[in-house]
């Protein structure tokens, strides 16, 4: 594999980068931002972009929010889009689970690990759920609760699919349900395996992470619907009728996006150094995925208005 | 290795193999009971058991609960016994924190994921702790956590090891902090890793599941310091001064029990089949451990009673 084209303060290399392509995948949390932290210049970036006829959609593994409350922080950090610029992974796995599995009824119900985010893109495709958000499972578990999922007579007959997302209310009774769940032959779908999370400049844990007990007490592994999921590719070339050759990811991690866009057979990938891999990670030997070109920030992009 | 030999109704073979140990360390769920139910018979063979001059030590992974606390649940089931005969994963792992690592001055604090079993015996040899039961982590993590866990300002500086075992009450926050104390290079113990607990006839999920999130979040792997860890088998000979080549190891997991044992050099080890794990288990190409002895049930050895 040829080594990555680096665009950082290189003018001319920032404007060919740019011609190559007519959409613009990007991740964004550790490209757009950390946490609620937007990184500098990057609205000008998206708006240079634009104002060049690119078509920019924001692809990314985050499942606590909808993809209208993603339009609300892209829109509060000064990036205003469209709900059609967004691509979530729970949008993902609710039109896998709607369009692809086509759950039978009776087995129709879907039981979440995750927060809200999960839950509404579920409802916009009329998909029933139990577990998530609700009040009922965020609690201790108490020696009923073991014997009643133990017996089954806690647990609901008609759900057919475990969706595991990120969590930050966590706890052993979701995960109690959603491991027998599983064990009695649920469908275990995942919105994505990140292990970490960028945030505050630093990292927490990811919705791979949060789900992972499950993973580790039934030896099975999840269908993961974000990125690198060629499930998600799929859905969005549907969804956007890309020309793949003339499409770019961007993303700071190796594992998903980078591999997601390699494995998707786009055009390019474009991997900057403000979130979670750094050059070394590809440059090692057995590295996951090597980009096509990268950069220190996707600010250095801007470079590309000079010329223009 | 030659096949396990099979003792259930076969009276001069459970008489020949009692003849063989003066010591039996027992696992006890799934070996003892399934949760609060015991199995029939048990207490009748472990009293069996001692009539003939035998030790019976409870050796546990599970680290709920303290010595005194077993010792309350083992006479509560109709198996009378002292403090000294019981050895769990907590009090293992209080034994190597003060003797083995003797963290320094201003490093002296243990983080722990678990309930108060541990506390109890850390508290027993004098350990100071934070993080466990305390309500002050019985809660949602806020974004005020997350920037203070960031940036260091809610981490207890004196924090040199980070101790998981089985929690009930495991949440994100309580996870965030023993990823971030880790990441700072905080010593990653573990009582335990059991992926499973047996409960009411079922599995839930165990220590080694609990604290996945923190394996997976920082790449690390935290040392074991329950079965089958070695460390475990010195503290237990230390103790009690066992001829190891006299002791036989009781147990219903490979990947625990019987590999402790085995790899403990003890006389030898038996299965029994009340358990997570079955004669399919070992007679796999690839099984982890192969027993030497095997039973339907603890009590099959009642058997050895009608001949003395």
């Amino acid at each position: 594999m040829s080594n990555p084209k680096y665009l950082t303060g290189d003018a001319a290399a920032v404007n060919e980068f740019i011609d190559k392509f007519d959409v613009f995948l990007l991740d964004c949390d550790g490209v757009l931002w950390s946490g609620d932290h937007v990184y500098d210049g990057v609205p000008e970036t998206i708006a240079l972009l634009r104002s060049k006829g690119k078509r920019t959609v924001f692809v990314t593994n985050n499942s606590t929010k909808s993809r209208d409350e993603y339009l609300k922080k892209l829109t509060n950090l000064g990036i205003p889009s469209e709900k059609d610029d967004v691509f979530g992974s729970s949008y993902s796995a609710a039109i896998y689970i709607s369009r692809i599995l086509k759950l039978p009824e009776g087995k129709h119900k879907v039981f979440i690990i995750g927060e809200a985010g999960i839950e509404k893109e579920l409802e916009s495709e009329g998909i029933a759920h139990v577990g998530g958000t609700d009040e009922a499972f965020r609690r201790d578990i108490t020696p009923e609760d073991f014997k009643g999922i133990a017996d089954g007579s806690l647990l609901d007959p008609e759900v057919g699919v475990v969706l595991c997302g990120l969590d930050f209310h966590v706890n052993y009774l979701k995960l109690a349900h959603a491991m027998h769940y599983v064990k009695r032959g649920a469908i275990f779908l995942a919105t994505n395996t990140d292990s970490t999370l960028p945030m505050h400049q630093d990292f927490f844990l990811g919705a791979g992470s949060c789900h992972y007990p499950v993973v580790h007490a039934t030896g099975k592994t999840p269908l993961a619907l974000g990125k690198p999921s060629q499930a998600m590719m799929d859905a969005v070339e549907g969804k956007f009728q890309l020309n793949r050759a003339r499409t770019c990811m961007v993303g700071d991690r190796l594992n998903t996006d980078i591999k997601f866009g390699i494995e998707g057979q786009l055009g390019g990938t474009l991997h900057v150094l403000t979130g979670v891999h750094k050059r070394a990670d590809w440059e090692k030997e057995d590295a996951i995925a090597v980009p096509s070109f990268y950069a220190d920030k996707l600010s250095d992009l801007l470079l590309g208005a000079e010329k223009n």
